[in-house]
């Protein structure tokens, strides 16, 4: 039966979610179940009391959470949507006390890190963890740039372990479909390596282009001609340090795989240009307009 | 007194523009003049028929050149605006038959190249070359990609030669006002430098990318879960592979320095995250981010 032809009012109303981290991923999670009428209550934890407070002021949250360990025995479902490098002491911290129908889930754009992390903590309650990467990064982040529409239409890859029941699956793909996100699954490992070269890799060759003439002396003079061609480069240079340092470093060996496949990249195309070898140059260029034209995201 | 205190058309009316390439830049040249009543003719050369015919269709042209000598002999002004690989040989046919009155500009996206043709083959005539370039470029190309607003509030650079007189320098820099365009100038190496720095060498960079996912036997697994990072990140590999050679290779010298530069900066990157150095990435990374952040394009 398509998710379409349900109401989603008669089919999954969860008396209770608690978000760690009411940012553009969590805040915007709450914001869509509210609307899909999918939830009673949503609690939210962070490091910020101004965010909290930003998150309480619109809309996102019912209650600003104080006594964690009785929030997290009775929630029917946990969102981690921190940045990647905080969740290890999250679950840490919330796994003696977690409910026997508890299920989790996360937001977390690495997944290799977060399922070791899960496993680290977790134990036999493991398979209560059902690993999300929702697609739908922006360079704006914080509670004031939440969605309610942010994940419609929008790609989240599960990674579920080996632990997690077909019920638990099913459930939290459930909760992103009813954000309006089509849900897919791959292994933590291909996520990872996916993700390396399509996102990662892409992040850390902008900040790098920006890097290089921030630090220059002219550099008001050459981004005064820059144009549209660099604005797009480097739209993703704007995004999170802190984000983008912690995804880096989650996502370490992959990331280094890709980088070394691209230096050699560049390398060929530095072997090509001192040359001034035309036919090499048109080469990789033509295949790589050819693809890029054939291509739009999903 | 500010141009637009002016009416264009009591003041500039050129009997007969030719025009060497009529697609995205020469056509909206074209196109710009013609709304702004400077020009009683348009005549267009180029490489394919089926270009000249569509330019004709699109109200571009007024007619397809046949004798170039005699057109360039009474022309008013000529514009260059094909392939700069292509400018030293119609420079070289021209230049003989060329009007003491006749100027020329050009549209070149490199202009040490440019003006070097123009050195080598107009001989005592160079004075009449203004060369240009209107920072207008797009991805896409040919005759229906040009508008008459292509230029409105673009930045056109030109890099006058000693040669050029005064009066010249003014009116090419009034032909592109009238066009829309906000005029400044550099000389022909700052002009080089700048535009490696923050055109060629993402361009460059946004090509090596696609070429790398592109030569994978998963390539189609990766780009199904690219999103509007990649997106933006990539448009500029989906630009002519022709043009981007030749401006590659006539940008030959600076983009090397550029290029060696940006392989340094990986290599930094590659070496903090081998040592999982989450500081030095996350400063790399805020520098870059606040610079993006306080940056919008002219």
């Amino acid at each position: 039966m398509p998710l379409n032809a349900l109401n989603p009012r008669s089919m999954v109303e969860l008396n209770k979610i608690v978000i760690y981290g009411v940012g553009l991923i969590g805040g915007s999670f709450a914001l869509a179940l509210r609307r899909a009428g999918a939830v009673r209550e949503i609690v939210g934890f962070g490091r910020s009391r101004a965010t909290l407070e930003d998150a309480m002021s619109l809309g996102i949250l019912d209650r600003i959470g104080a006594d964690e360990a009785a929030e997290v025995a009775d929630a029917d479902l946990i969102l981690l949507a921190t940045p990647v490098a905080q969740m290890s002491a999250i679950l840490s911290r919330i796994a003696p006390h977690l409910g026997a129908n508890t299920l989790l889930t996360d937001g977390g754009s690495t997944k290799g890190d977060v399922v070791a992390a899960a496993y680290a903590n977790l134990g036999d309650k493991v398979g209560q963890f059902v690993p999300a990467h929702p697609i739908a990064g922006a360079e704006k982040s914080g509670a004031s740039a939440a969605l309610a529409e942010l994940y419609q239409g929008k790609r989240v890859v599960l990674t579920p372990l080996p632990e997690n029941s077909d019920a638990a699956v099913a459930s939290v793909r459930l909760f992103w479909e009813l954000c309006g996100a089509a849900v897919c699954e791959l292994t933590p490992a291909q996520h990872d390596e996916v993700f390396a070269a399509v996102s990662h890799l892409p992040h850390l060759l902008s900040f790098a282009l920006v890097h290089d003439i921030a630090q220059r002396d002219d550099r008001d003079l050459l981004l005064s001609f820059a144009a549209s061609g660099f604005r797009d480069f480097t739209r993703i240079a704007a995004s999170s340090p802190e984000m983008w340092r912690d995804i880096c470093l989650a996502n370490r060996e992959a990331l280094l795989g890709e980088l070394g496949r691209y230096q050699r990249e560049l390398e060929t195309l530095h072997t090509a240009l001192v040359a001034a070898d035309a036919a090499k140059l048109e080469e990789i260029f033509s295949l790589a307009c050819s693809v890029r034209s054939g291509w739009a995201p999903k």
